[in-house]
């Protein structure tokens, strides 16, 4: 990820090889802020206020936590502690349970004074898989963006859509959506971007819009209503999104709007990509809008708003009327019949039972 | 409309006679101002920056609009000129141009000494007739809604979710989707209204919520990206829009983002209603998608939102990074397949060019 030109990731260790720094990513786009996460506590709150967010990087850290806590005591009880601190914190990823279990696997069965070493390098692996993940996800949905490149006239850019933010700073680099996308403009493809503005946490107006402009990839910034109206005028080529879960069948549990855009790309034969690494893949559920629990956060996330003043202060303010209640689901499910293609690390994949299972049979193993 | 316990109006002319006076719709929810109007100026300036808006609100704003300037002046120059400006101010409120051929047609074969007073009558019918349409909407689309309550558990509410503000303030008394929702409140059925935020402007959270809660009425605002998920899982029971155009073969122009509720309704069989007064109708066109031209405003309504701060100051503030551009499409089409079907001052419709011709054929006569 380019930040004022200069690469950086969202999460490493800190010199003193214990310590975690993050992004603070409610700070963006108006201030770039870090965070440095010293115990449990710390790298919980990070995930449930979302300091750091995203399914990858809810992962990475989510490992770190447990590193937090085991460097302060690696005894069972601060094991499972730690363990059911972190999974509290977001309830829809499943790329946290994933990562929690990584750590439990290496440390479980392990010496308590090797367990923290043993802790922090199965992190350290996480964070390095993630972005070859990443990498590979924007080789493999690269020819996408090429095969609409190729249907546009000369000079016209691909026109993508996405939703919300599954870019960098939702990994831990490069990011699941935006990885083909950085991609092709990297290879000299004139791509253009729309990034929804994502209420209520306006992920794509603050973090998708800002990691797109850093990097120099020209986009424009839309209310999540227009969608559709760009589709049925032929002014979207193509949308990727990530995904927060995948089910075994291919339905795509991702941020609270991502149906609707998959229901006006299929209304309007717009190709529908998911980018996801194969971690955000849950085997054992197939029904999304069934089995996914949808995380219902606090109600000021939408009747308040926070940007930046003319004069550079960072406010909130509220915006709807006093005594008007409000409710806030933070995700919805779209279902596997509305998308084109998953775009994972092995490829582009048709989103269904036999085509996941076909390509992860080494996971699928665990399928109900 | 109730403010505050009284009823009142969107527009009145003042005890003088002759200048007009509006709720600023600009200061809710968060202060209740009223503008007064005294020149064709004024009435462009409000039209124009959304003081008044909402299809017949328009209309009716545009025929005293027309009132001010032949007060003033009763020429042809003068009349011509005013038609000019004030058709202008939207370009794609089809009641807007009804309104002002309306005094037009009044007014023109009449010695200049008469225009000024028969213009005022004629505006004033403008605002009796509205009202009365809105009346018969609200009658005719209640039976939809005592359906809705006949399936539901007892004491369980009928959910209706709608998307911007077809309300009073988007007519001069009652609204047009709200009509039959206060008459099914007032008439003892428990109801409960999802209002859709509706970015980038937020009338939804700003003047739909505020407008129910001064009636009364249960409601929740939500993110314009939650109603795909409601749906999903059966929380709503019907929605209600408005309309600011509709074609003759039933397309529906309405607020940017109407359409991909309308997908998410067909997708979940819930049913789909649009409210509109037969003003809204425009014989001239068939094709909506294809022949309405869709208003593009000022990409400031997406990059700053205006609210209120803790300390009660009302502050824009930017949510977008600088430099990052943004784009604001202020309607978008809904496909006639999509539309349940047309609650008219004439009964409920289906969106069909042969059920259009029939329930106005005095109208129809125009068409293509």
């Amino acid at each position: 990820m380019q930040v004022d030109g200069k690469s950086m990731r969202t999460i490493w260790l800190e010199p003193d090889g214990w310590s975690v720094c993050v992004i603070d990513q409610t700070a963006l786009p108006h201030r770039f802020l870090t965070a440095r996460l010293t115990t449990l506590a710390e790298a919980a709150h990070a995930i449930r206020t979302m300091v750091i967010r995203g399914a990858p990087l809810i992962g990475a850290t989510a490992a770190y936590g447990m590193c937090l806590a085991l460097r302060e005591d690696a005894s069972d009880d601060t094991l499972e502690r730690a363990y059911a601190t972190l999974i509290a914190t977001r309830p829809t990823a499943v790329n946290l349970k994933w990562a929690l279990d990584e750590i439990m696997a290496v440390v479980r069965n392990r010496p308590r004074t090797e367990r923290s070493s043993a802790a922090y390098r199965r992190a350290a692996e996480i964070c390095e898989d993630d972005i070859a993940t990443n990498a590979a996800i924007g080789r493999n949905g690269l020819p996408l963006i090429k095969a609409a490149a190729a249907r546009k006239k000369p000079n016209k850019p691909v026109n993508v859509l996405t939703h919300c933010n599954a870019g960098a700073l939702a990994t831990v680099d490069i990011g699941t959506a935006t990885a083909p996308i950085y991609l092709a403009h990297d290879s000299g493809i004139a791509v253009h971007v729309f990034a929804d503005e994502t209420r209520p946490r306006n992920q794509g107006a603050s973090l998708t819009a800002w990691e797109l402009g850093q990097h120099g990839v020209p986009h424009t910034v839309i209310a999540d209503n227009t969608g559709g109206h760009l589709m049925q005028h032929g002014l979207i080529d193509l949308v990727i999104v990530g995904a927060d879960r995948v089910t075994a069948n291919g339905d795509v549990c991702n941020k609270i709007g991502t149906y609707l855009k998959a229901l006006a790309a299929h209304d309007n034969t717009v190709p529908f990509y998911v980018a996801s690494p194969s971690s955000t893949i849950d085997f054992s559920i197939r029904d999304g809008v069934a089995e996914i629990p949808i995380e219902q956060r606090n109600a000021d996330e939408v009747t308040n708003i926070s940007g930046r003043t003319p004069d550079g202060r960072i406010e909130s303010v509220r915006i709807v009327p006093d005594g008007s209640p409000a409710a806030n689901y933070a995700f919805d499910v779209t279902p596997a019949r509305l998308v084109t293609g998953l775009i994972t690390e092995r490829g582009v994949i048709a989103a269904s039972h036999s085509a996941i299972q076909g390509a992860f049979p080494e996971r699928a193993g665990g399928a109900k």
